[in-house]
């Protein structure tokens, strides 16, 4: 079966909800599910925007708290709107990064984002990210460490060019092989596509 | 019943969508719909754009048009990409605005928006708006005439203050109430919103 990519950004509101409900709806699908962290902050910049979209156009912002409490509302997860947005999400992408495909990747994730998003904890602080390590049973310190190495910031910056090589342009995105699908309200949509992909049709 | 005000431009792609899936889903729901033209033109303007978001992000928009595309196939909706975008909607936003809320201007939006994005024609001439107006059995040029009367203009125009007093930012929008929603991508939502309304529940 042909791997769903999920490519996310921790400062991402709408990456938070994709980030709780992408497992259950990749497991339901069959689809294998590849976490890839990456920063908008290049990408925004690219677009010469110096702050989040939702900062820099009033209205957008507005209506995307909004939304986005409807939204949490609707798939019954926990939100408090954060005192500061956009967070920095650097030291926590390079966690992610450091951990590539280990299976405690997705828990963390998701914690950082609970506690971004629902806790409205300061997700630049290596303690905030010791104790989600530490609650998903992992090795804070040598986790933490590694993060700031020299081969994982490498990778992290290798990971900005595939993603603008991809023409990824916001988060949530997720690609199945060269098809990209921008947005939270495409993940049921990407899934789909990766059923069908060639490759899952000759693995059935 | 409270009502879904549809919130529309004739140059917006994914409007496309909405006003060819709103009235099925609407009927379905029981959801009275209100069709309101407006123009994005001024409310990017307000933003700092002289063009379409599309073309200023060319990643964006590379995107937008791939994903119309996958998304006229899965509705089973025709689809070329216009040869010139985005084109001048003024003309049909002012035909539209002059019919208000009488039966045909439904089928004159829908047939507009297949002719920008179906058909490749240019819907700013007055002979390409006369011709789907006779399609749909009205008096062209006695409707276009109306459409630059003074009353229509400042119409459109009070239009707009209404646009920017419920922060609308982007089309397609839909509103109930007071509740905004973005997007042919949130067109259920809006309509489960006016289903469950207080004016819906008390009419019951």
């Amino acid at each position: 079966m042909q791997p769903l990519e999920f490519w996310f950004e921790f400062a991402s509101t709408y990456s938070y909800l994709a980030a709780e409900r992408v497992e259950p709806l990749a497991a339901e699908a069959g689809v294998p599910v590849r976490w890839r962290a990456f920063l908008l902050g290049p990408v925004f910049h690219a677009m010469g925007w110096n702050d989040s979209p939702f900062n820099l156009y009033p209205a957008k912002g507005r209506y995307m708290w909004r939304d986005l409490e409807r939204l949490c509302d609707e798939h019954g997860l926990p939100f408090r709107r954060p005192s500061a947005f956009p967070r920095n999400g650097l030291l926590a992408a390079r966690v992610a990064t450091a951990g590539g495909d280990e299976p405690w990747v997705p828990e963390f994730v998701r914690g950082v984002y609970r506690a971004n998003f629902a806790e409205d904890r300061d997700i630049a602080a290596p303690e905030t990210l010791a104790e989600i390590l530490r609650d998903a049973g992992q090795p804070a310190q040598a986790l933490l460490e590694r993060a700031v190495s020299p081969e994982t910031k490498a990778a992290l910056r290798a990971r900005g060019e595939d993603v603008a090589a991809r023409g990824i342009f916001g988060a949530p995105s997720f690609s199945v092989g060269d098809e990209l699908f921008w947005g939270h309200d495409r993940l049921a949509q990407a899934l789909a596509w990766a059923r069908r992909s060639p490759e899952a049709t000759s693995a059935q």
